[in-house]
């Protein structure tokens, strides 16, 4: 089959979800990916971020002629000015998002159509961790909840299947799941 | 020192932030916080978040008028459309932006002034993962690195010192640090 003819199912073009496969079957190198940002601080609790360009699929992608500028600031209670999210709650934004992408591209290699995927996310965090008011309270979220609502006329079976595989190979939820190996330093 | 003796450094206002600590000593339940995302799919890559309300200091927080929207979509090699940055791109946005803000208030309880204060982030993971091509690739970052540079009149010595302090403190690092238990259900 070839590119020019898109089959699409859940907004998935699924001719070159098949094409990517087959390519990084071919030459595994094609599947690493480097992605960047670069943030700036404005002053209190308020940031921007900017995010354009990455690496992937052997090259450097040109595909954003411009940057995305994604903010962070602080509510009030936590001494900040409410211009954005704050980087908790972008958490859970991002690992919402990942799991649609995983919903709707796995759901679409399988012809499973999706009419409609809503998520709702809570975190928990305890303030003596960021505070470090008490050692033994860890800064980070203690606990996530996620619930979906999926509207399918797959069986409820096939369903839960496919959120299975969903999170076996969702980046965020692992990224938030599993420990990943952050380096810091200071450059010049 | 009264609230209305508002003294700021590097935008923060240090007495609020001495007296949410006080408040919190007295009273170790307002320390729970509940942050909450509601995600819908749009169609292929892209959705899009609302975060408005949180529970914290005792009390839902009432201080945004309006939700503030977040998309998250993936680039055309991802079988996106560039309508918004990826959601592992997302994650490298609330890292820096949860470390800007641990920066900015940990060098204001201490009196250090910051000038500038930047950080360039790189996240890299393989394919494999996500696309179900292997079990033993983790789907997530296999590693970030987080390069910031920083203007203040403190010596080496003092940042350093600060940035350990926020390491052990930031809540988003501790999330991508460490792993944090994920519940998911489907809803009704």
């Amino acid at each position: 089959m070839s590119t020019t003819q898109r089959q699409a199912t859940n907004g998935v073009n699924v001719t070159q979800l098949a094409e990517t496969v087959t390519a990084i079957q071919q030459d595994p190198t094609l599947a690493t990916f480097r992605f960047r940002a670069a943030t700036t601080w404005l002053g209190g609790g308020h940031s921007r971020t900017s995010i354009q360009g990455f690496w992937g699929a052997g090259t450097e992608d040109s595909s954003r002629s411009k940057p995305f500028n994604l903010d962070g600031d602080e509510p009030p209670v936590l001494l900040g000015s409410n211009q954005a999210p704050n980087a908790v709650e972008t958490v859970l934004h991002a690992l919402a998002s990942c799991l649609a992408v995983g919903v709707a591209y796995n759901a679409a290699a399988q012809g499973i159509e999706i009419r409609a995927l809503d998520f709702d996310l809570e975190g928990e965090l305890d303030l003596h961790g960021f505070l470090g008011l008490s050692p033994d309270v860890r800064p980070g979220y203690q606990t996530v909840r996620v619930t979906y609502t999926i509207d399918s006329d797959a069986p409820d079976e096939q369903i839960d299947e496919l959120l299975a595989q969903v999170q076996r190979t969702s980046p965020v939820l692992d990224i938030v799941s599993n420990p990943v190996t952050v380096t810091m330093a200071r450059g010049t």
